[in-house]
């Protein structure tokens, strides 16, 4: 299974048998409003705090996902989820009520892939006939958590993104019908030595393009095999970034899509948003939701999503330190060119 | 690799090639303070904080085990690992220093068997030629976090558990010599009400005993195809309340020894540590120095280590939620008996 260094190439060929995605009013608001499953028209979910509103988003989702996949919880083998809350609670609590064998996975937003690459490994493996990946993010709980209290108010650059408020499912199989889990690359830790948490997307960059150049090594194919390549968060800026980065090494992006879900989820001239979404939920919701759909309908067979996390903490900001960052990429194929 | 509903069983059997082990003052005075690698006399570590302190603790033991190995780290192909800090940073840290693909993972403190479980699986399939596990807790970073800083002088009830300082890190090879990984069952979350977070152990007992009692029935087996099982942190409280409740069940645990690390790693009626060690660190530590120490030394042959873990933070603790609990198990043997 492994090829090359860092990467999983699944041959027994792991299948997407659902997947589910619950959003707030912004991402429903936004140019991709209509591809998720749920659209909550109010921020608390009518819950008492904003932790617990994000918590029923995760909730809502995977319970979506198992009903989606024609299954019950009962035959899901393990849950993988992890979020950006401190100790991922709105995981570990959403797994309590699931009651579902759990692995509590962190890479801040490219926690999304993490677990999906994950739930293929132990499906594919025959570790489990099913396995649930699962993440979420609340605007709220994120900028009381990692900044200010939104009703604080507080003035932000341009450079700053906005997380997004949503949650998104999959359910892996190892039998039945739907897209395929083909590969997957586990990213290193990349630190440029970028400091400020008001411009993830620029310390995110090179770890997406780290793991877009060992995808394409380990595997030795081309950008232009995917119909669709998607970085998970980087935004406006970051993903600049990055397709600046990935000239200079030269590697042959003009041969695909290059794309950013954190650029796709929101209309960036009249949405509140600074340089676009983030968020552990970013690139769950557009590649479970969004993406998802484009493969069913057949308008992709191959993509690539490189979902990207910047791995600090507010105590580690606090302390003097640079943000170190991490990407890991997941292919999923509709099989259909095969 | 599925057994019954949770559980792996590593056909190919996953070898432990090394371990290494990096503990505190406190932990160097107790009972098990010969069997640890590194015993540092100073909780600073020279470092400016304590956060800094517990992220050296990881690069310590993760360097060491590496070493240990006889092999360098760009033949690691991931390095699997977490912690109790918000946003695992002490791992994160830690796994940019060492420049290894990265699984974050957290469980709490059943993190140090989570991370072995996954670690042994990516292996086992073929997914890594070498795996490395680890975590990590340092007793001043989690107290601060969790509860109030040490400086402060907080009195403490005597079902609270003092967290062990130190780092454990395995290299696990699909080749090569050492006591093997042989089986592991990923648990699920129970919540028994508790809310008390001065008695974590009361909240973990249930999970450890769902845990094992879905080893048992998985693959089939009794608690005396065991020389030892051993839970993670549960301490004097926790580990009573388990040894009832397996009593209740039926289990018959008379067949084996069964212990805790949390009780284990000190001296309870000489040093100030209440009810007996925790953090992530306590199982790793034990499991790793001197257990790992007893297998080579051919004491025990098969052995069952069920880390437990408190899935709650401060948050979900002042919003009045009660602790959600986790705990993974992972069996290792020597060979020598098969």
């Amino acid at each position: 299974m492994l090829r090359g260094y860092q990467s999983w190439a699944f041959e027994n060929k792991p299948v997407i048998l659902s997947t589910a995605t619950v959003v707030g009013p912004e991402e429903g608001n936004g140019p991709l409003g209509d591809d998720f499953d749920i659209v909550h028209g109010d921020m608390t979910l009518q819950e008492k705090t904003w932790e617990k509103a994000e918590r029923k988003l995760m909730e809502e989702a995977t319970k979506l996902a198992i009903e989606n996949a024609k299954t019950t919880k009962e035959k899901i083998n393990f849950y993988v989820g992890g979020d950006l809350m401190n100790q991922i609670i709105s995981n570990s609590f959403a797994a309590r009520t699931l009651s579902v064998p759990y692995l509590g996975v962190f890479g801040a937003c490219s926690t999304s892939m993490e677990s999906l690459a994950l739930a293929a490994m132990i499906v594919n493996t025959g570790g489990a006939n099913y396995a649930l990946a699962g993440t979420c993010s609340h605007n709220c709980t994120v900028e009381k958590q990692f900044r200010y209290p939104t009703e604080y108010g507080s003035q932000k650059p341009p450079t700053a993104q906005y997380t997004i408020t949503g949650a998104g499912a999959a359910v892996v199989a190892a039998k039945g019908e739907g897209p395929i889990i083909t590969r997957a690359t586990i990213g290193r830790v990349v630190d440029m030595g970028i400091k400020d948490p008001f411009n993830m997307g620029a310390a995110m960059a090179p770890a997406a393009v780290d793991t877009l150049q060992a995808h394409f090594r380990d595997f030795r194919i081309e950008p232009g095999y995917y119909d669709l390549i998607v970085t998970g968060d980087l935004a406006k800026v970051g993903h600049a970034i990055a397709s600046e980065l990935l000239e200079k090494h030269k590697i042959p992006m003009q041969q695909t899509t290059f794309m950013d879900c954190g650029l796709m989820i929101y209309d960036l001239d009249k949405q509140p948003v600074q340089a676009g979404g983030s968020g552990c939920g970013c690139s769950a919701v557009v590649t479970y939701g969004h993406l998802m759909k484009k493969m069913r309908n057949g308008e992709i067979n191959r993509m690539l999503v490189v979902a990207t996390g910047a791995l600090l903490s507010p105590l580690s900001y606090q302390q003097g330190e640079s943000i170190p960052c991490i990407a890991h990429a997941v292919a999923i194929e509709s099989g259909r060119r095969e």
